[in-house]
């Protein structure tokens, strides 16, 4: 396999965001710097979206602010126009959007149908090439809605070639409630991989039923090469209260490096960040890898 | 994909084994009975060991006994002639025997060098023969051992082969510690297949480090069709305590039944079973998608 794997570390936004306990700003600042510090290097910060509607990514503005200080490329969810413009404001140079390929999940989640939801999309698509600024698309429920059941991989293919076509330079495909099993995932990548590139698509997937990455390496065998994680598995799901959220960095990492992936991040260090932020959030870390590492640290403390 | 793949529960042996609490005769009994009842019908249900060493399986005749009044096959495991001796005044139909790939793993575990193994196994083998029972053969640390850390595919194909021509029907390859990762289980697969048939294997992963589930489907892509699976994850790891053990049998039948492979587990009375046990053991099941199916039916208790 080809050593150009990346991931995308999503445990300050999309992990975060999801957690019961909404965490400190100053918290979150030092939980990208350890990330950064790990070696993950591009990550998602925060999000400009209500904070009365999300009060875990209140003050996006300064984490944002304290993260571009750092070496390293760090995006920010904007929901819409007035979100991009207030993202620009704290410094954001890449910034990510949000669709979904059901409408069930597209109403419940951002009240509107997809199609308006790419409606909402094109002015801030302009004002960002304008701006010189980088959009990624996320396309949410790829692989099962919590409302609509089944999703069509044709349906994720069509909104994916319209955020492409729109200006995005990457699709994030998200598995958002982790019901996604590989041969299903495998076919996914197949017929989005016929409208899009494979080399403009990211893997975005949940492990909420632990299928996370059995369905990464079927993606990787597709020749899908951007991975969304989150240190530590951060993150539950809404749909299964108590459930694991994004896939662990950790088993991602773990996983490439036994395939021989080189992908330049410190395991010592990572752990040190996931549990750092597990301490804050007062929970120890879902990830099989920080687990297993933080038992035989207490077995052999050497 | 061909749906002839078939699962042998080792919660009652491998599991129950490796959990710091000894539960009762009844109770493993239960267990064994729910898991039938689930439609895991294939079931290692004990060991004949010293009880000193291994008090989680004392009583393991009463178990196979009970066992064997249910419609299924029921394994047990066997270290050497007296074990066999035992298991078949019990009514032992199906026994397994233990070896390990690795000289480190051998010598800890079972107090011998593997060639010292192999001999030992050659009487219990001579005797299956002759009275019609099956014998199933176990490798462990085919991916990696805690004491000599990797371990040679050629190795584990030589111990392979040499309980295949002593009798063995089946050679299930067991990563004990769970440090496979999917490429490496691939390769693994391919050259074990080269000296015994992808028909004759089984593969036993344990999931320590997240990584069963992608290594299962890399095994399932080589034509391997036999899995070894714990209710609920049970089953720790000795050398990471407090880490996950056996790949949980839910989250192998979610990923199964998602890519089309029927193998008639009802997933309601198996969770049933997982949840029986782990009210025993008093922790809840580590399994992935136990954890997630659990978390939704607080949720909506319908």
């Amino acid at each position: 396999m080809s050593d150009d794997v990346r991931i995308i570390e999503m445990g300050p936004r999309d992990g975060l965001q999801n957690e019961k306990v909404a965490i400190g700003i100053e918290a979150r600042i030092a939980f990208v710097e350890a990330l950064v510090a790990a070696g993950l290097n591009t990550c998602e910060v925060g999000a400009f979206v209500s904070p009365r509607a999300v009060p875990q990514m209140q003050g996006s503005d300064q984490v944002l602010r304290a993260a571009n200080r750092l070496p390293g490329e760090f995006h920010v969810l904007v929901p819409n126009e007035k979100g991009y413009e207030a993202a620009r404001a704290a410094g954001a140079k890449v910034v990510s959007v949000f669709a979904s390929a059901s409408e069930g999940f597209s109403r419940a989640n951002i009240n509107c149908s997809i199609a308006e939801s790419i409606e909402r999309f094109k002015p801030v698509l302009a004002r960002a090439r304008a701006d010189g600024v980088k959009v990624r698309g996320y396309v949410s429920c790829v692989l099962g809605c919590p409302f609509d059941g089944d999703v069509k991989p044709e349906a994720v293919a069509r909104v994916s070639k319209q955020l492409r076509d729109l200006g995005c330079y990457e699709i994030s495909l998200g598995d958002t409630i982790g019901v996604g099993t590989p041969a299903k995932a495998r076919q996914l990548l197949r017929v989005v991989g016929s409208e899009v590139p494979a080399s403009c698509l990211a893997m975005h997937f949940h492990d909420t039923y632990g299928q996370a990455l059995a369905n990464l390496y079927a993606g990787l065998e597709e020749g899908v090469r951007v991975i969304d994680a989150a240190a530590g598995g951060l993150g539950g799901c809404p749909y299964a209260p108590g459930a694991t959220g994004n896939v662990a960095t950790e088993d991602v990492v773990y996983m490439l490096e036994g395939m021989g992936v080189a992908i330049g991040v410190d395991m010592d260090r990572l752990l040190a960040a996931t549990n750092q932020v597990s301490g804050v959030i007062g929970r120890p870390p879902v990830s099989r890898v920080a687990t297993a590492l933080n038992a035989r640290r207490k077995t052999r403390p050497n």
